[in-house]
């Protein structure tokens, strides 16, 4: 498939990366990428994509341009105006591994939009033409490309078009995520992200961020 | 113990019940017992205390005086009402297992505070003598006292005193909870009844309540 990650951060970075290994072809969308690519140092930006030669590196309509699937990997409080600003092709997926974080009231953070609204449907009210399926939302990066690492835990997916939940579906086999629980209609995100309420807690408690939640059933 | 149980639904009798069998001295509590007790029938609470007479059943002040602990098992948008009315001495540990569920929009209820705050926190603010725990909200009654039936889950714990929420530790590891996680101060209880809002489509996804969330580290 021919994949956008909008966001340079380390979950866009972590599933670039992952998604070339697993054969397709990947580009990285960011709001300014002379800025992004000037970012050197040993966790810059710049020092990543010259280590990634075969991902493409350009503006957000850039890199959603021709996308099959395009991932929202960009911050919550970045997302929506992400996004739109991509001007992506209407029915193409649209796979938001977000969480909308609240950082302006110190650690941890607490979320924008929750309860009875979420980040997923914010996003799907912006652009009525994609299909958004929310997902991996609720585990560290590198369990979200490794999920092995850390065997039985569950990976929830949210959405309102059964099609658009195959495509990822398949992608997460495809990564390995073993037990995938369809939640239900794309409203159902408000319960996945405010998971984030309880994941943050447990970050401390279990001392790294190496946890997931298994539904036991 | 001497436990008073606040409510007499489905999760308050059957704590109620349970606490019993494990040596429990229990009492029970509801806003108005003449009319409790008159209910009659199959699922009627008169029928369920006839069948439990070493359970008192009194008002809530009745039911909470000389008290050790009191769990507060009434709906959540009762809860603050109850517990105030319950008239409960300072110092005594109140174990919330309630959730603030908002239930005027149709199902599935969303959550009447959130995010930001939290049930718990409030039945804290309007009592602050007593010493208030958040656990066993996140999962059906029948797991709560009986949750060997389901291996493997795990069950949470919130509270600002170390010393209440080795009280209700210790109660749970009683009743066979074995994989208990301290999230730490009473407003991780944020979390925890946000739980909720993925328990109530889960519900719904699995077929049955009979689910837990496990920590997988």
């Amino acid at each position: 498939m021919r994949i956008a990650v909008l966001g340079t951060g380390v979950v866009g970075r972590t599933l670039a990366a992952a998604l070339v290994t697993h054969g397709h072809e990947v580009t990285v969308g960011t709001r300014d990428p002379v800025a992004s690519l000037a970012r050197d140092g040993a966790d810059g930006f710049g020092t990543w994509a010259a280590a990634h030669p075969t991902i493409e590196v350009g503006s957000f309509a850039d890199a959603a341009t021709g996308a099959e699937l395009v991932v929202n990997a960009l911050a919550g409080t970045a997302s929506v105006a992400g996004v739109t600003a991509a001007g992506i092709a209407d029915g193409t997926v649209l796979l938001d591994v977000a969480n909308p974080l609240d950082a302006s009231h110190g650690f941890p953070p607490s979320l924008f939009v929750a309860n009875t609204d979420s980040l997923a449907e914010q996003l799907q009210r912006a652009q009525p033409g994609l299909r958004v399926v929310k997902s991996l939302n609720t585990m560290t990066a590198r369990l979200m490309v490794s999920p092995l690492e850390l065997p039985g835990f569950t990976t929830f997916v949210s959405g309102d078009d059964a099609d658009s939940k195959a495509v990822v579906t398949r992608l997460l086999t495809e990564l390995g995520h073993t037990d995938v629980i369809d939640l239900g209609p794309l409203e159902t995100a408000r319960g996945a992200e405010a998971l984030m309420l309880v994941w943050l807690r447990l970050w401390g408690v279990v001392g790294s961020p190496m946890f997931g939640y298994r539904i036991v059933r």
